[in-house]
């Protein structure tokens, strides 16, 4: 069967609902299996790894960016193009720090939540979306970007917006000079 | 933030990817919680029941579509209107019986298995996208028909499509008036 381009783009495309479902059925799933938050947090964490270090090829080849060139032009990269492409939202960018590695995504909305209301008081340390985190990690790694993220606020548990923490790490080079 | 209709439809839209590798995790985290294909299959036929119930008043708000009339109106309202809108494929519908009430939703492409290249030699008898059954049985519930929804065929078990089985059952009512 031929399709046009066009086509074939469109079918990559899905409704978002089934999905943020899917995502709920897991994390309830983690959380029957693990009494902790912390462990619900890793667990969630190692399969967004999992699944970054897989999904940035897709990313490259459909987006087909170019190398960036700083960690500000990664930063908006991942809120402007990834986030837009997976997720259908935009978070806003800011830059924390007067080195120019902690970034913070700014979403004022959350579309993984769609059908969360709040979480139940026995699951108040539960970073829900933090298979996020893991998939960012993952995908930088992959590009040679070691980063450390976290959620630095999550409207689930009351703050304003959710905030995604994102801190560029020194290149792995310098750092196997350093330790040897 | 206002925005037009137009742009707030297309943010319901989201790259597929992101969800299927998603579900893959899902369904690794059961493969190690449960020794048995069968309760790794029970589990997310449930796990998609729950979803469905949710599911269908989205998909109803959304579609905008109007009641059907017959089980094959039904069938082709699955088919061509859910399929595409959440996964972003159509399935071809047949009608396997003479008294009208068993269909299939044959997929010669399952976008849901992208990422799977085969099933382990010990997973034979997993039902790995389990769930989408579960999805349609738990809609379907949610406007008064019961139906049993399972895989008849499966190109991860080295079928040549991808086959989902719907029995529509008598109406409750009738059954409820048999019991009587």
């Amino acid at each position: 069967m031929s399709r046009s381009p066009g086509r074939k783009q469109e079918n990559h495309k899905i409704s978002r609902e089934l999905f943020v479902l899917t995502y709920g059925a897991l994390v309830a799933q983690l959380c029957k299996e693990y009494e902790k938050d912390e462990d619900v947090n890793a667990c969630l964490d190692r399969m967004g790894y999992s699944i970054g270090i897989r999904l940035i090829d897709d990313f490259l080849a459909r987006s087909a960016v170019k190398k960036c060139r700083s960690y500000s032009e990664t930063a908006d990269m991942i809120a402007q193009v990834a986030f837009k492409m997976y997720l259908g939202v935009t978070p806003s960018v800011s830059c924390n720090s007067v080195t120019g590695n902690e970034f913070s995504l700014i979403l004022d909305k959350n579309p993984l939540v769609d059908f969360v209301e709040e979480l139940p008081a026995e699951r108040a340390s539960l970073c829900y979306c933090n298979l996020l985190c893991g998939v960012i990690r993952g995908a930088l790694e992959m590009v040679h970007l070691a980063a450390e993220v976290s959620f630095l606020q999550d409207r689930l548990k009351g703050d304003a917006v959710t905030e995604i923490g994102i801190t560029f790490l020194r290149k792995s080079e310098d750092r196997r000079h350093r330790r040897n």
